[in-house]
């Protein structure tokens, strides 16, 4: 008897943070074999770089693409602008639907489109982005709405769509509170301490940015320690 | 009285061949103001690129933005990729709905979320793509069911569409012949002397490839003569 064993291909989307390392890790824990993908699109913080590389090795990842992408200078966002100012205290919205400026214009929807395209052109099954929609920083494209839309897009406007086997998009974080991702990281041993978070890319997270408070917020509700170590101390 | 006009802003996709410079042109046709972009994503026909430039030059848009992006080593084409054979003689198709194996991994998807979302970060109404689904080359991000599908994620999935005002994707020769592209491209005087199809990126145009095949028979059947130099003579 002949076993032939499918083994399924994701493309991952590793910024390097917890979330995405998480969704690195769910790939892994179901047996999938993963291809980490990750952008260097200007953003201020780029020590997001080096954990994604830290974070990769750590999985053994069948590669890890990184692709320089220089929209960044193109698009008004305090992540790629050094002349705005990151917002700290949680209220910098500027109104519409609670999205603050450090949105950078339609950046998921950039990042799902180069990791399904690479997707199809690797002959992979999925595209794994760690977009999660409850304790989000309020991007609309980190959405349900966005992501089927996008699957959507896929479905009617590729080769493999055509075929009827498009490229599947999944976000496995999608429906988890911060907590629960914190809580899903201890329980695969995410290697927490090679992940970074901040959007001020110092040599220790600032723990005030949107970025750090969900994240510290996160470790708290979920009643795990942060082992990053913090300006002014951990807490 | 004071009249205030409030000029159109268009980010128009320009690869430098005959359709985006004619996008380009109906879009300055209007009155619009124009920003042009143009991917360097390792496609072999490099001569495009210098067309685009001199396409963009002519039209006076307000800035050209080159986008480097290094796909293509990922993705599994012949316009990409050097060990594949450019097909020429319109069968080399694979069964697949008959697309061709020129057919690059979900460009346009990508090229339309990077323009959008640089069209969102300038605060721009529309992007614009040349894309064409009559004479076309079976590519099914070319489809009048993938622009819609990618317009309705950008309506949920971007900042913009949330407050109601997505960016606008206008693909104005969708519905064209390529004969109709031809006239229209005399109609509006298009320098078709600085632009550039041919996927082989010779001193001359093959004359053999699809794209040139496409070309030269939307010049035949317009009644227009091709003022490009092809090998082996004109016809």
């Amino acid at each position: 008897m002949t076993v032939v064993l499918e083994m399924v291909l994701s493309v991952v989307l590793l910024s390097g943070g917890l979330d995405s390392s998480t969704a690195l890790a769910t790939v892994v824990e179901k047996g999938n074999e993963a291809i980490a993908l990750t952008f260097d699109y200007g953003q201020r913080h780029r020590k997001e770089l080096e954990s994604a590389s830290r974070v990769a090795r750590h999985y053994g990842v069948r590669s890890h693409i990184i692709i320089e992408l220089d929209i960044g200078r193109h698009l008004r966002s305090s992540l790629t602008n050094a002349t705005m100012t990151i917002p700290t205290d949680g209220n910098d919205r500027d109104g519409v639907g609670g999205i603050p400026d450090t949105y950078v214009p339609g950046r998921n929807i950039v990042f799902l489109s180069v990791a399904s395209a690479i997707a199809e052109g690797l002959g992979a099954d999925e595209a794994v982005i760690a977009a999660n929609a409850i304790d989000y920083s309020g991007y609309p494209d980190c959405t349900p709405d966005c992501i089927n839309a996008f699957q959507k897009t896929l479905a009617v406007g590729t080769k493999r769509g055509v075929s009827g086997r498009p490229v599947r998009v999944e976000a496995p974080l999608l429906n988890m509170t911060k907590a629960d991702i914190v809580r899903e990281a201890v329980r695969l041993s995410v290697p927490i301490h090679l992940t970074w978070s901040c959007y001020m890319g110092g040599d220790r997270a600032c723990g005030k940015c949107d970025s750090c408070r969900l994240r510290l917020r996160g470790f708290e509700e979920a009643g795990e320690e942060d082992p990053l170590p913090y300006e002014g101390g951990n807490r």
